[in-house]
């Protein structure tokens, strides 16, 4: 039976790119030798990382100047990297959930962090706004997307000073103007490649700029003077990455994958707010286009597991919400065809029909 | 035609562990899912990270109450993780080449870093003997093996202190006593998995004893008390390295790997001896059985690129030399078959012949 992946992370990549992926662990670019085996400093590997990091810049339109970095480990890493660059004295969060918490938590260890706003008073289920950003603050940090609690920023701030973001799960989903960012990071797991990578988009303009002493492996411009290459990077999941984007590139890039992600979540939403047995769990104007967050309408409570059973049936996998939610949470990545949407909206329907 | 890959690494894996992950790229554990976008936190996979720890500790006959973790990132990620864990007060070093002067680097920027012995003074061509390791460090650390230029600890020291070590490149290559050592870290892309995962082996004893403020990604404990699962790891690194060690136990485990990287490495440094064209370049008794490196012999230099040519007309892949060592260097990891030594051998006997 076909499977509907809306699993929140690691998640669904297009069938191109996993299409791709394997023949590379099979015979990667004619070499004769898989991709899980051959050298990051061999020719054929080179260009795909030069190949990737030019896309991802395309693909972007990342200003001139900006550096694009594919590291290991994930974003996690990255919530102390970031201050240990960045920080100066000072820096301002946005907290919007698990992930900026998280990032929160590491800044706090590494010199003053400012959390200028929360939406933990409703269980993250809006993004704070009417705040203030201090203007002495080496730079505010959002995270546009939360995974869990199925709220997003979709449209770029203006708080006045350079912004880092925690792009990890909304990457590519729409344009970003990147110059209004410092730093922008994320996991490679959702919109991009599989597990295992970090991609780093910096101005290096900002960095050199604090006196704390860092690790070597920390400091961004380590990795910038090497090309990325200073250690061996996650050789498969940058060859997956760019798969994804040539794909991403072929659709009509950025711009369109963000029309049919608006269409997709349009008609996910309009369905929880007609279907009397379900309901949605976030501010309207705050919902999430990657990560659609439902439950059971109160009439009908305890139907979870029986909802649940029905979508398994369907070959739907991965709707299952956060614990720290509950109901349901269905992601719909770039790579998640409409097909897949409009199944889950039958069954959601059948559902309705049979109660 | 067949490629024979003597990469440093990334470098070879075993053809079972090739295949299988190239199934589970188009469909993992029947999943109808690409282990590429399958959720770490799904039952299928919740599995293989059980499997892979339980199984790492197996093959390494690992004491209780030691723990595996599974981490992104590289061994580089080690080099200030571990000073960030362990070290109290002064750590000792060995420096050994490349690998350890990143360590030490990286050690240094955290405290009191007593590098007991080196052997730069000829180019890391050997492994240092006679030194003593103070008694009041909080650790001794060694590279055990040195991919660029070829030399290896092959016996567990005896050092009065728990060792440290960056065994990257010869995990599992030889059975290890692991009481001796309060770490064992390495990334995987040589004997294990591709490239993008850290192994590292811990006891938990040892742990929590600086007064460091460290970030929490960093701090081992983090890892273990979730599993391995803090964050997202490297999904189809983990599940390669399951299917690598699956191969290994099938054919009898550590001991009998070692029997057969002695019995391959004694067939070319033979032929290297015996072969007027060629020199090795290490101290007889500190020969990597990992990585044999060696130069064309003074009387016939200038004929690198000519036996590069032949080499790789035969399909033999990735022989050149580290630039800082030059001449070409033959890495005989896990999964290189006897075969493959026995074509570079011929090839050298045929070079020979013709000069």
């Amino acid at each position: 039976m076909k499977k509907h992946n809306f699993y929140a992370g690691p998640s669904i990549l297009p069938k191109y790119a996993i299409e791709k992926s394997a023949e590379a662990v099979l015979n990667f670019s004619g070499s004769g030798l898989s991709i899980l085996e051959i050298s990051h400093r061999s020719k054929e590997f080179q260009a795909v990382m030069d190949e990737a990091q030019a896309l991802f810049k395309e693909l972007l339109e990342i200003p001139a100047g900006y550096e694009v970095l594919f590291l290991g480990g994930g974003a996690s890493t990255q919530f102390y990297s970031v201050p240990m660059n960045l920080m100066k004295k000072k820096a301002a969060y946005l907290k919007t959930g698990n992930w900026a918490n998280r990032a929160i938590a590491e800044a706090k260890l590494l010199g003053e962090t400012d959390v200028v706003a929360s939406s933990e008073d409703k269980n993250f289920t809006y993004v704070p706004k009417g705040y203030k950003v201090p203007t002495d603050a080496d730079y505010f940090h959002i995270t546009t997307n939360n995974t869990i609690y199925g709220t997003e920023i979709k449209e770029d701030l203006n708080v006045g000073i350079p912004m880092v973001a925690d792009m990890s799960s909304d990457i590519f989903s729409r344009p970003v103007d990147v110059s209004k960012y410092a730093v922008i990071y994320g996991g490679a797991q959702k919109n991009l490649a599989p597990a295992g990578l970090t991609f780093i988009v910096v101005n290096p303009e900002l960095l050199g700029k604090t006196d704390r002493s860092m690790p070597i492996m920390v400091d961004y411009r380590t990795h910038i003077s090497k090309g990325s290459m200073y250690n061996t990077p996650p050789v498969l999941q940058v060859f997956t990455a760019l798969m994804t984007m040539q794909w991403l590139k072929d659709l009509g890039g950025v711009p369109a994958i963000m029309e049919r992600n608006i269409e997709k979540s349009d008609l996910l939403y309009n369905e929880i707010e007609r279907n009397k047995l379900f309901v949605g769990t976030v501010a309207k104007e705050d919902r999430s286009r990657m990560n659609v967050c439902f439950v059971i309408s109160d009439e009908y409570k305890d139907l979870d597991a029986d909802f649940l059973a029905l979508a398994t049936q369907k070959g739907i996998v991965g709707i299952k919400g956060h614990r720290s939610v509950g109901g349901f949470r269905a992601s719909l990545y770039n790579a998640l065809p409409l097909e897949s949407v409009q199944l889950l909206i039958e069954t959601m329907q059948e559902f309705e029909a049979s109660h």
